[in-house]
C-alpha cells in the first residue's frame, strides 16, 4: 500500500524551460534561447555526478547552475556580467508549473501524503512552491542528504524523513534516470514523461510501474 | 529584514494537553489525567538532553515518547497494555492547532516564508498539519539536524536550509528555553506565553524581542 507520493520538481512539476530561455532572450546573449536553455541544463547532470563522486564539494543549485552557466559561457566564448548571470540563476526560483500541478497535488493530498524530492535545496523549493502555490505536505530536498540523486542515500533520507518502508513510498519523475535510482532503492514509481510539456519528444520508462500524463488521473486512481 | 518565521509546533501551535488528557482519559489509568499529561510532557526535555549529551542514541518522539511513558508509569507502578500504551504514543499525532493558527498562518504566509522549526520528528510534523490544516511553507525538524533544540545545530539547521542569515530568521515559541537557544544563534525571537492556551498561566521572557498573543496581532504587525 503506497502511503505517499514524493515528486520530482524539475521538467515533472514546473516547466523550467520556458522561463530559463525567456530569461536568456532578456540577457541579450546571442543564439538561439530554447538551444541555451536545453544546453545550460544538460550540464547539470555531469556537475552533480561529481558532486556524488566527491570529485566536487557540495554546492546547491544556485551554486552549480552559476558554475554550469559560467562554463557553457566559456565554451561558447561568450560573456555576460555577473550581474546578469545572477539573474539568470535567479530565473530558476520563478519556474511556473505545469497546468495540471497545482489542483492535481490538491486532489492528491486529499488521498496520500504528497512531498517534493528534489536535488533543488530547500530555499529553491520553498520559492518554487510559493511562486506557483503548490502545496505539499513537506519539502525533501537532496540538500538534507548532501548527496543529488539517483543516489541511493537521497531516496533513503525521503523514506526515513516519512518514517515509511521504500515500498510505501512511490515516487512521479519525468526522468528515467530518477526513476531508476528510485526502484533501486526499493520505491514504487511512475514514469511521467512530459518533461518539455505537452508535445514532449517521445520516450518511455519501460521498467516504471505506471506511467501518467496529467496527475488527476493519478488521483482518480488511487483508493483511498 | 526578517525574512522568515519559523514555529515552534508542541505548546505554540497545537493544544497537545487536552488531546493527550482525553487519551489518558480513554485509556482507563487511574489518576488526574491533565496532571497525567503534564508529568508525561514534563519527562520529554530531561531526556531529548541524553540524547543532546550522548547518553542516550538519537530517538524521534514516537521513541521517546513511549520511554517516557513507560519511565512515568513504572514509576506510578501502573501498568498498561502495550496496544494502549501505543495508542498513547499516536495521539501526539492528532492534536488540534489552538483555534488562531490555521487562519494566522495563512495570513502570515501572504507576508513571509513561514516554517515549522520542532523537536517533532518530520512524519509526526505532517500527521500534525494534515490534521490542522495547517500550511508550512516547508517543515524543518531537529530530526535533520539530529539533535534537539534547544542545541545551537538545530537552529542553524533551519537558517542554511532556508538559505538566509540568523537575522533574517525569526523564531515564535512558547517556551523561554526554545526562546533562548534561538536567541543564541543569532535569530530575532516572539514569545506566544499560550503553552495551555487562553488562561495559560503567567510568564513571560522579558528577553523575548516582542510577546504576542493571537498569529494574528504578528501578521498585522509586518510590513510587506
Amino acid at each position: 500500500m503506497v502511503r505517499a507520493l514524493v515528486f520530482d520538481v524539475f521538467g515533472t512539476l514546473v516547466d523550467w524551460r520556458s522561463t530559463i530561455a525567456q530569461a536568456f532572450r532578456k540577457s541579450g546573449l546571442a543564439g538561439d534561447p530554447e538551444q541555451l536553455a536545453d544546453a545550460w541544463r544538460e550540464r547539470l547532470w555531469p556537475i552533480t555526478a561529481e558532486v556524488n563522486q566527491g570529485k566536487r564539494p557540495w554546492g546547491n543549485f544556485d551554486e552549480l547552475h552559476l558554475a554550469t552557466l559560467e562554463g557553457l559561457l566559456a565554451e561558447r566564448q561568450l560573456e555576460l556580467p555577473l550581474e546578469v548571470r545572477r539573474q539568470l540563476v535567479a530565473a530558476w526560483h520563478k519556474l511556473d508549473p505545469w497546468p495540471d500541478v497545482r489542483d492535481g497535488l490538491e486532489a492528491l493530498r486529499r488521498k496520500r501524503i504528497v512531498a517534493a524530492l528534489s536535488n533543488g535545496h530547500v530555499a529553491l523549493l520553498i520559492d518554487l512552491a510559493r511562486h506557483g502555490d503548490l502545496r505539499f505536505d513537506c519539502l525533501i530536498s537532496a540538500e538534507m542528504a548532501q548527496a543529488y540523486k539517483p543516489a541511493p542515500e537521497v531516496y533513503m533520507t525521503a523514506v526515513r524523513l516519512l518514517g515509511m518502508q521504500p515500498a510505501e513510498v512511490m515516487l512521479v519523475a519525468a526522468h528515467p534516470f530518477d526513476l531508476k535510482g528510485a526502484r533501486g532503492a526499493g520505491l514504487w514509481t511512475i514514469d511521467r514523461p512530459l518533461e518539455y510539456g505537452p508535445g514532449s519528444p517521445a520516450r518511455e520508462d519501460p521498467d516504471a510501474d505506471e506511467s501518467i500524463g496529467q496527475l488527476h488521473e493519478l488521483a482518480a486512481r488511487l483508493i483511498e
